[in-house]
């Protein structure tokens, strides 16, 4: 088997492990990561790497003397996922570990968020930022590991830089015909709860002259949001979440809770855009508030490691989802490899990446790993 | 005490029996509505009135010899309901059965469709229409009532007429300053569930353009409606309701189920008015299928009754909410005055009356029935 079709075959066979048979579902040191960590392990021993699982349940290989280039992603996975978010970039690692540089290889043990509603537990311990929430603290104890050993995930001076393929989870590389892109950003994001208050009335008698109609007004909102979107470039804006009250067919809506997400490549284009979208708020005469729940800056990656990836893959994009890569930007020069996602699917079953594409990722970061 | 404070007091009485301490909640044939019927009925024997309860738990008084003009509304209300609604048109009978004139006085058991999701339980059995769904029998039997005896509640030639009081339940005579109006029609009613189908997909990784926002296209759908209604004299149309999958602020909305209610005095003008509004789904090249849910012709009230009321309270108006008088209507000449809600509020314990409108209506009632 070629390696491209081997990195894929290895990310099916992890797929197996679930905790809902039937789905693909893998959380923070679920059981089902027991079976993940003893076949990772071996694949890691295959490669000649020299193994262990840290103390937050991150698998890491190392072969070579230090410093050494970091190469990983993460193994857990959403509900009902598909096989390549995250695993593809451990397996991908895996892979590149045969190229005679020296290397870590790590597979973190959560990114997603999904068990604890914290995100990133695996790649925050190896900056000296690790998650100390009781319930994962117990997670940790439960699965045989000891939080006392913490300190010894950092890394230091033996991790040279970090690199992490993953898949692109968006239309963009197959809108444009291209197998993979260098990601130079990871973007920033602004999330607000804004809430608009009308006044609930029978839809019957209340004529349509004099009501105050949160939906209606929201509704406006919305489309103002997304026509100030569409005229931004590298901007994303979305309202995707509306909770209305009381949510009959036959009363005019009296309150209508709505989310707004804005993420941008750029900080001063999302502060900007955020600004105009909550101006645009106040087109009608009515209470309007809002509560800024998330203020995340941008990332940007390694410009040099940038410039060197883009040597042989000459597109750039920005992530507009987080990626364990920003959380190890914090400490090493970092930089991402997107493969495209057909379809843009991802999170889904449906999920899937392309056997030359995978084989042009990896030639990409051997002639990478090669040039460093 | 004058009559109209008294008919107010009696309310509030009333308003004492409820099924949650605290609030007003008396749906059909609950424990509270005995209390309600041996109040009503001590206050109509008072009144010369002779009373039964028939077999849907309707209280009735007569007066005089047939053919009588029948007065009456509902007993029942809405979950934390006001003190008026209904109840303030059965108090309103009772004050008038004293001026002389052959008359029944009713107080329905049922009208809100709370219990069983079937509104008009009372009014129906009264025109040879009785609900026959099981719950609603064996709520009868449990009451003490004889399902058998139906037959017996319904009216025939006894009836001449059928005049019933309510509150407005809008702000239409607030803002004329006005404090009763004859009621011409009862608004048709057309409902529909109206579906959106775009593409759920991540927030952050699918940029602007090649979005198939399903809550855009909501919220654009929505705009239009409002619109539309406002363009149209005599029309009510109202989103009330909106579902949104999956409802996540960092997915753009796959599917929004949303609701259209659309009223009119008129017809033609209801059935244009929707047909235009559905036609407006098909704005963006997205999937958009809707059902009719509702399709209730306007009941107009009998001309020469709202001719003769209309001589001692001028203003005309049609309600857009339904009342007891179009089950009525099927049978006998029907017709209603509205008094004026302060603030337009009902169904809320904020639901109000002013003595002086409850007066006005009180005298064009009685010259109403001096000169029929």
């Amino acid at each position: 088997m070629d390696t491209a079709s081997e990195v894929i075959h290895r990310c099916r066979l992890l797929a197996e492990c679930t905790e809902e048979p039937g789905h693909i579902t893998r959380t923070f040191l679920s059981s089902p990561m027991r079976d993940v960590h003893a076949m990772v392990r071996a694949w890691m021993e295959d490669a000649g790497l020299e193994v262990r699982v840290d103390a937050v349940g991150n698998i890491r290989g190392t072969i070579g003397p230090a410093p050494r280039i970091m190469i990983g992603s993460h193994l857990d996975t959403v509900p009902h996922a598909g096989a390549f978010d995250g695993i593809l970039g451990v397996m991908m690692g895996i892979a590149l570990s045969r190229c005679g540089r020296a290397m870590e290889v790590v597979g973190f043990s959560e990114e997603e968020g999904v068990r604890f509603g914290i995100p990133f537990i695996g790649s925050r311990a190896l900056v000296g930022d690790p998650v100390m929430d009781a319930g994962v603290l117990d997670a940790v104890r439960a699965y045989g590991l000891d939080p006392a050993e913490l300190p010894g995930a950092m890394i230091g001076d033996e991790v040279s830089a970090y690199l992490e393929f993953h898949i692109e989870q968006g239309p963009v590389l197959e809108q444009m015909g291209l197998p993979v892109a260098v990601v130079d950003a990871i973007s920033g994001q602004s999330r607000y709860d804004v809430t608009f208050r009308g006044r609930a009335n029978h839809a019957g008698t209340t004529p349509m002259f004099g009501r105050s109609d949160a939906l209606a007004a929201a509704a406006e909102w919305i489309l103002e949001v997304e026509k100030l979107a569409r005229d931004t470039p590298h901007l994303t804006a979305t309202v995707g979440r509306l909770e209305v009250e009381p949510n009959a067919t036959n009363v005019i809506a009296g309150e209508v809770r709505a989310s707004l997400d804005v993420r941008s490549g750029s900080d001063s284009v999302r502060a900007a855009a955020a600004g105009r979208m909550l101006a645009a708020t106040s087109r009608r005469l009515m209470s309007v508030s809002y509560r800024q729940r998330m203020d995340q800056a941008a990332v940007p990656m390694n410009a040099q490691l940038v410039e060197k990836l883009g040597q042989f893959t000459p597109h750039r994009m920005s992530s507009g989802a987080g990626h364990d890569a920003m959380i190890l930007a914090r400490k090493v020069p970092a930089v991402m490899l997107f493969l495209r996602s057909p379809g843009g699917i991802s999170h889904h079953p449906d999920e899937n990446v392309l056997v030359s594409d995978v084989a042009a990722a990896l030639a990409a970061g051997k002639q990478f790993l090669e040039a460093l």
